[in-house]
């Protein structure tokens, strides 16, 4: 069996409630895959033992044994220069310090190799080999989910910096002056609007600041899919609340476009769906934003990938390079 | 003659007033220089023949006939991939279209290979390769003169992006609500604060805002030069100019680090002498703004390149990778 080619990766996508796991082939195919729930263990021993045994489950019962060339790992705070998750809020065992995650992990799958990055540049990889960025050589992948993440593609590679933290775009500034506070501890972050958080909160805020009607005063605990729900059946306030969202974002895109000039920003994550209220408030305010020799010349992308598929797939891609 | 070794470059550095030429040896010493007048006849041939006559005058006189591997020019919107100076409103010959400036030179030169960038980009590789940021992969020039450029180096390369264009920082939105207009068409960006005619214009409106004394009152036509002479001398609104102008670029030096993680940005051009009265409140700024990982880990650095020599440094050195 150990001298079948080595023709599958693994890709483990961590998240602060799941960790999705899934054996992809060459072709980017999702052939069998496993969700368990993330621990609230405080050790990380724990936690890897945990996560290898459900690979090591996953891989015997595909029938992969020995064809597992390597294993991508997609996780807040992930660093891909050094392999360590290091105080990630969301997950208890790496809150207070540095785990050396990818060099425990393949240790303790019996030295199959791990390579780590950061969610959002997990999900960039994928978006390039897979999805809506294929070929593309300069793109700005932008997750809107619970926070605001991002991956920066240049020259085809995704761009880590001096220290393997490159990307936080979602803690760029975006509203100078009695900013919102953000979960970094800085105010105005582009997370604090332009994420599920954010949008519930413009919600709420918005809500408690007019009369406006809206169904959403039905609503006890606002959350965004309430927002998108409500926008969804008309309803006006709800559907400014994208507008408002669409404009923040817009209006930092302009400003990473003057950064890096991509071809593209591909936008995903729980609140990309809301597609149809994102998208022409988001476009208008990043070209009028933006300096006239990229006006209207920058397209705004929605991820295809299935979601269930997106994560494990981005991951995956990773180990390819492995 | 021609059988001797290539093993000198000529820089040139295209200014709105000032076209400055050097011929540089390996080690980076300027041999020969010449400043010509910038050209305002509106024809981009007639300016092309002037720069090359000025050329072949310098190698003649500097004795390096057939010892010139290549020529590098830094202008205002040069594009590194098209070898064209596009739209440079300083630029008469090229304020209304697209010059094929490195063909153009390369023909009048009998062929010498021409390689082209902005100025801003130029720099940067003239940091990188002869200034303080030699041996650095990831970093960021920023030039504070009339206006405010960028030049963003990745991996040891210069970021060009998609287009040609990428690293237009100085246009990236620094004030979001009643900003300045800039010379773009925007307004609130960057280079409308944090270049010599933002500070001459903050100055001026201070002036007109606040009964403050100040020695600055007694100039009729404020420069950043007067303001920084009034600073020198102990003025305190000459100094609080200062204040404001580096806490606004410190600002957005902590966006950009969130974008690229630098190790070091590096400040360049005529504002950057106001190095005593910028650095404190940009470095304060910017560690103040940007996310916990960074605090207190990027330089800000001044260059160090006797300026005169650095223009004709920075586009030189593009010529040794011909």
């Amino acid at each position: 069996m150990e001298s079948q080619e080595k023709d599958h990766v693994v890709g483990i996508d961590i998240g602060g409630q799941t960790i999705k796991l899934g054996v992809v082939d060459a072709r980017g195919e999702v052939l069998a895959q496993k969700v368990i729930k993330t621990s609230d263990d405080p050790s990380p021993e724990v936690v890897v033992s945990e996560i290898a045994e459900a690979v090591k489950t996953l891989i015997t019962e595909s029938d992969m044994k020995g064809r597992i060339r390597g294993v991508g790992v997609g996780a807040p705070n992930g660093n891909y220069y050094t392999g360590t998750i290091a105080f990630a809020p969301n997950l208890s065992w790496a809150s207070h310090g540095s785990v050396e995650f990818s060099k425990m992990l393949s240790k303790a799958l019996g030295g199959i190799p791990v390579s780590l990055t950061n969610d959002a540049n997990a999900a960039a990889v994928g978006e390039m080999t897979y999805g809506v960025a294929k070929g593309m050589k300069h793109f700005i992948m932008i997750t809107l989910g619970t926070g605001v993440g991002s991956g920066i593609v240049i020259n085809g590679e995704v761009l880590y910096g001096s220290d393997g933290f490159a990307g936080e775009l979602g803690h760029t500034c975006a509203v100078r002056h009695n900013g919102r506070m953000c979960g970094c501890g800085k105010t105005g972050c582009l997370e604090a609007y332009a994420s599920a958080i954010g949008v519930a909160r413009t919600a709420r805020e918005w809500l408690e600041m007019s009369d406006a009607p809206s169904s959403l005063r039905n609503v006890p605990e606002i959350t965004s899919k309430d927002v998108y729900e409500a926008a969804s059946q008309g309803d006006e306030l709800a559907k400014k609340v994208f507008e408002f969202t669409g404009r923040i974002l817009g209006e930092k895109l302009a400003d990473f476009i003057e950064f890096s000039a991509p071809e593209a920003i591909v936008l995903f994550g729980g609140l990309a769906r809301a597609k149809e209220f994102l998208y022409e408030p988001t476009l208008k305010a990043m070209n009028e934003n933006v300096l006239p020799l990229w006006k209207n010349k920058v397209k705004i992308l929605f991820s295809q990938l299935k979601e269930s598929d997106a994560a494990i797939l981005g991951a995956s891609a990773l180990a390819w390079e492995l």
